[in-house]
């Protein structure tokens, strides 16, 4: 168990981002503990890119930086949810969230 | 890919249940194929239990099924995201949501 006792136990940690004011979910990407570690300390979202199998701060690149207003664990400790302010759009493809896909309903 | 290109080459799906009217986060679990083919012809959640390796329809015990509303799938097409109305409560805790626990915020 890492400090705030959350479980990488089982291997990295999915943690959803939601937008703090809106209640949208925006993405859903892993943690390890350094970069839990990283998002605590800096306040901006870092995750673990299992692709790249490296660190990153969401919006080195894209400068879409996440800003960390509230974060949550579940009863079981092993997934996160962070509300955040998002700078620009959380997606990659420049949608404002990645669940822009709709399948049903 | 799956039926709707779900990617479930990279093992389980993490999915978010989200209360599709407030837009709370309710919980995470994770999907296999055969859970999802089960969600979507039943309407209500079905996961994939990695400590107990089986199938399981939420609520079968507790009664508090989850009603599905709206599904959608992200840009990697390897997370889904489900607009529930929840019957009782989502977490085996009693809580409202699993993410009762604030660390931050």
């Amino acid at each position: 168990m890492s400090e705030y006792n959350i479980d990488f136990s089982k291997g990295l940690v999915p943690t959803i981002i939601q937008d703090y004011e809106s209640g949208k979910v925006l993405m859903l990407a892993y943690m390890n503990e350094e970069s839990f570690r990283r998002t605590m300390d800096t306040k901006k979202t870092w995750f673990y890119s299992r692709s790249r199998q490296k660190l990153w701060n969401k919006g080195e690149s894209s400068g879409h930086f996440q800003h960390v207003k509230e974060v949550y664990i579940d009863c079981d400790r092993d997934t996160i949810l962070i509300g955040v302010k998002q700078d620009g759009v959380a997606c990659h493809t420049g949608a404002e969230s990645c669940f822009y896909t709709k399948i049903l309903g």
